[in-house]
């Protein structure tokens, strides 16, 4: 049984989310579908594409992920799908795939893309509004029942894809930043596991306060500590055990974070 | 496969929902539910009833609507299931299917209630302050595995019905209300677009602003700019391209909207 | 079909409910999830525990109740699954349990208690951060497709168990505290309706107010009227109709409760 991946900026009250639900299975009545989030900022593509590029590893092969943040719908930009390795995508040709292709390059995985032009696939009335409902659900649910991604659109080379904001790596330092804050106040940075060299001394400084060296769980400082640790997707976090490094040290995202680097 | 939508003012912290699921897939193991919302304001009906009646349409036809708003549970009020036309309910006989059945009645769709007062097909235990997990979650999951609505309960002839906000329409004037507050703070008037000719000018004014014209969708103005359209289900709506219309007029459900209407 | 009930203190910006759902369908892709809460307070396993003690009960038997909140994650606390009577339990062995234990020792239910130490049934990669993802969801998984919990852990005898708070009882009085607030700002106490007799006076004392009675449901008194009645789980609440006793009062968790008993 295929499973959808449900992504969205729609919250949770208006019943928009539910309402995709019933249309997908409307044609694909036994799809598993797991809401990723539904809470993106509203409109932040770029937050929206950080989710998704974390997230869609962990699904099963085959999973398709249907992203809908999309201030541009009803105007000129496309409506999407993709095939990028094991995984297939539906929803607004506006980057938010970026981290996923970015992944993709890493692994050497294939990657496809159509533009989104069979109306046979989508609901009979489309409005300006709302191709969350009347296309990209319909076709999430038809690639679900076995359309493939060539059926539903036409082969484009050109996908919209978003600067990433990269660290830059010096000798002995590297100048990164926050890009995400999580649901436990973790500040989470660009610096990768891979950027940091395994037996070097580490200094971690943010917002003008300085962590020495790395842990590797929450639990080993005390409560209350300002730790540096990787995440569980191998991104460099600063978090406080079992409070809050955004409000302690009142973070925001594009808050420079400077690694100082040295041999022990 | 049948669908059941679920609707409440539960919240998602205390369980209750998760609750109701489990009593549902305890009769009914292979049923799909979409949560519709549960972040309905606590005990309001008219806006249960308003989310309800715009996503209904959009689910499967069988699809069994549950919906727990139910400030007189244990009271007098009745637990109520319904058919209209391909759908049915499952809630509080309080108003909450009005939208639906003024749907129905533009659609000429058949309609038959019935009081549930038939206990074998409740939990064995009923609460006096719990019907949603008591009676309506397993008289739905009954109701999706086959059992017909006249077997769950007696006939009634009087559902309760909320009285709508209507907009009062004049020769070149509208007189509407903002009835809706949605998550990206778009105000949603009770004007429908029906009620305005295609081909005149049209010039909104709510609370001291006027908006000249209607857009087609949020991408063609400029980011900040006020503007009014119509939403996917056919409501005018007031917004601010990728910002808050309700934060920008401090708009509140209830608030006046006027539209003036001239021939071009 | 097997159904796993899904609780955490995750919220559901992230994706990490998501990632969890999609593991457990790449492994057992036809079981039904449902969300129990994601909204715990961050690291309050009591508080986690209350809600999966109230909620279990109600679900299937052979249900699994998948627990993720976890501030020991990758310390010494054991990953643990648990057989209590109809049900199986996967999380972190740091008291989440609790109140099932409670509630399994009163029907003299069965349990057994296994420490998760079987790789195998495990993701390939087990990061120190999130046991959620890498233990606990496959874990869950493997039991929903058969696997017995004897097979994926060790036997332990001592599961870590919380201090519950136990109401003093007196001859004419009991003193109890809040122990939770609900979504609609009840008063949950830790005083049960077997605590009460059934054909005495009550008088109820909280933050100075009191109390004189107790009503069946909510819209037995006025709307603004603070009532106290007993929950759909048996746990005496304080509520304001149509409003919030957590405001009107200003309630907190561990506000103390005192009731006054008198035969009639």
């Amino acid at each position: 049984m295929t499973c959808i991946s449900f992504l969205t900026d729609f919250g949770t009250k208006d019943g928009n989310v539910g309402v995709m639900k019933g249309v997908i299975w409307g044609i694909a009545p036994a799809v598993q579908i797991s809401d990723l989030s539904h809470d993106i900022t509203p409109q932040n593509i770029l937050e929206a594409a950080f989710v998704l590029g974390r997230a869609a590893p962990y699904f099963p092969k085959d999973t398709i992920h249907l992203v809908v943040v999309d201030p541009g719908v009803g105007t000129g930009r496309r409506p999407m799908a993709a095939e990028i390795g094991p995984y297939r995508f539906v929803g607004p040709d506006n980057g938010v795939v970026t981290w996923v292709v970015s992944h993709a390059d890493d692994m050497g995985w294939s990657q496809a893309f159509v533009h989104l032009d069979k109306p046979q696939y989508w609901l009979p009335e489309v409005s300006h509004v709302f191709h969350g409902r009347d296309i990209f659900a319909p076709v999430a649910a038809h690639l679900a029942k076995g359309a493939p991604i060539k059926a539903v659109g036409t082969p484009i080379e050109d996908p919209v894809l978003l600067a990433l904001p990269e660290p830059v790596k010096r000798q002995d330092e590297i100048l990164g930043e926050v890009i995400y804050i999580d649901h436990f106040g973790s500040l989470v940075t660009n610096i990768r596991s891979a950027d940091i060299q395994a037996d070097g001394k580490v200094s971690i400084e943010v917002r003008g306060m300085r962590v020495e060296g790395l842990v590797k769980t929450f639990g080993d400082r005390e409560p209350g500590s300002l730790i540096a640790l990787f995440s569980s997707t191998g991104d460099l976090i600063l978090s406080v055990v079992n409070g809050s490094a955004c409000h302690v040290l009142r973070g925001q995202v594009g808050d420079k974070v400077k690694i100082s680097l040295s041999l022990e």
